[in-house]
């Protein structure tokens, strides 16, 4: 019987994935299609990839609701997470896939950020947890796939203290061989033997371009344009340094590079589109992770510091907004009005 | 003859200082309204001040539509600037002003913020600049003009090395007697040496609670409730290091004031309400210049200048939907296409 795994998340990235592991055909793949899932079973998805080619009316031989109505399609040898990973948003990852985990699950995470890890090995305590750090491109808009960019995996084993590590190690090799194309020139899986060095140098992108822009609501090349590289560079040079409290050294050049990566592109980093689309941005897993390292260890990120609480203030402004949390004015009424009256007027009404 | 007294800019500070001069009877007021001029000039404004009553149908003896119409009514022996100071905006001040100074022309500056008078000095040498800082919360809105604290006024001569001390101090007690009513009860105004400590102590407010609400679109409360008053410390810390870089010692208890001035009243400043109705707000004077003296004098700052570099961003973007500036993309295309075309590649369209 071959392996069953489930794909939860639907965008860009979860539509390619359960499109490889079906074709590749190691294994049979449920994949979770919440608001679409109507029209995907009625027309399936249109693919335009340079990876896998092109597909019209194509759907994986199973496609569910939600992850507990996918549970009669288990139990799963792999569930790959492919959401955004927002525990500050109304449902955890852990949440979200929990009633489609049974013990001999192991769990992937294609995901951003650092330390996201930790509350799913909390969670779930005896599962392998592997980490896939991808670059595809790829974009889901109304069931049109264009993944332009061709399907690279950096893949390895969380470190989990209660599992053995050549357990994890095997279940890497078996989740890279159930998503490794036989031609290499398809798609590429990379095994490595931990992903902190992928994952913080993707940080030292996403902790600064994505945040910052996202604060402004602007692409890179205009938040370079109307601000200055310094503060770019100073913010880089704070993920370096956390990264290095962490025992991960980053080269000079990686800062270099990001620096002129969009020159001219005029891109919008995904954070910055999900906060325009008045959508949940991932602020934790890419910015309050790698600062409470940080605090942690000692090291100074005044620049970091400032950028995470406006990017808190803006994201619970938005969950007001939604009605997700609500603030009664009364609960905050000080006593300032009674000890300097006057400024407290001046100030009111200036 | 008695002094021609100018007053610009008509929002709740310039009418209430043409009412009190006018009042006051000791000279002869003209007032420049730009977009509102054809409405005061039939139906006057309302007036309802706690500093001096209520007036129907009330206005100054001269209205006028620009600076330039207004001088016909010259020379001006004071010309009162109330606008905002956005030197980075379509008009600087200094051209505001110009059609009307003549050689003999005292100018009062009635605005927020640090080194105000530098521009103003460089383009008249050897005029006399005073400082005026005010309390008096005052709101214009559609020729209703509501006036709910006392109009206090710190008035002090702006240091002037063209122009000798005994005839800058002249002129103050000059304006302050223009503007001062004979029962101080009414209105106040203090003179002082030098306006650089209250200069320096509301900036302590202004240069960061209204720096960082405008940066998110939020009051006072909710940035704090949201975020955390460490950042508002740091940044109030950063504003007492470079006042004290500037001879002035702020106390402590400034700061504990100021972080609890708002409780409970979810005020936003006015540099936030600005940004909300798309008008430029004053970043460089609030802002830009605290740093400028900061860098000079090797004081750190790096929440201030991250927050700087944030309002930079958002004023030019406000500055491009205005079409007041363009960008041409073509101009920044870059040549890491070619150098880095995989991650080129997958970040343009992850």
């Amino acid at each position: 019987m071959s392996p069953k795994v489930l794909v939860v998340g639907s965008g860009g990235v979860g539509a390619v994935a359960a499109l490889s592991l079906t074709l590749n055909g190691k294994c049979e793949t449920t994949l979770v299609v919440r608001s679409d899932h109507d029209k995907v079973v009625a027309e399936g998805y249109t693919f335009r990839s340079v990876t896998y080619g092109n597909f019209d009316n194509w759907r994986p031989v199973h496609v569910a609701r939600s992850v507990a109505d996918a549970a009669t399609h288990g139990p799963f040898d792999f569930i790959v997470v492919t959401t955004k990973n927002i525990p500050d948003g109304p449902m955890t990852c852990e949440d979200i896939i929990r009633p489609a985990v049974s013990l001999q699950t192991t769990i992937v995470l294609i995901q951003n950020g650092i330390g996201i890890e930790g509350p799913m090995i909390q969670e779930f305590p005896g599962n392998v947890v592997l980490s896939s750090v991808t670059l595809i491109g790829s974009t889901n808009i109304n069931c049109e796939v264009h993944n332009l960019h061709k399907d690279t995996m950096l893949l390895s084993p969380f470190n989990n203290p209660n599992v053995s590590a050549e357990i994890a190690q095997q279940k890497a090799r078996e989740f890279a061989d159930l998503y490794q194309n036989a031609d290499e020139k398809v798609n590429k899986v990379i095994l490595e033997e931990s992903s902190l060095q992928s994952r913080w140098e993707k940080l030292v992108y996403n902790s600064v371009f994505n945040t910052i822009c996202t604060i402004v609501e602007l692409d890179v090349n205009r938040c370079q344009i109307f601000g200055s590289n310094e503060l770019f560079n100073k913010a880089m040079n704070e993920v370096v340094a956390i990264a290095a409290s962490d025992g991960v050294v980053i080269d000079d050049s990686t800062k270099e590079k990001f620096m002129h990566i969009g020159d001219g592109l005029f891109y919008s980093p995904s954070m910055t589109v999900d906060r325009m689309k008045k959508q949940y941005f991932e602020l934790e897993v890419i910015l309050g992770n790698p600062l409470r390292i940080a605090r942690e260890k000692n090291v100074p990120c005044p620049v970091l510091e400032t950028v995470y609480q406006l990017l808190k203030m803006v994201q619970l402004k938005m969950k007001e907004e939604k009605g997700a949390i609500t603030i009664n004015q009364q609960d905050y009424k000080g006593v300032n009005s009674e000890k300097y009256p006057e400024i407290f007027q001046a100030t009111l009404h200036k």
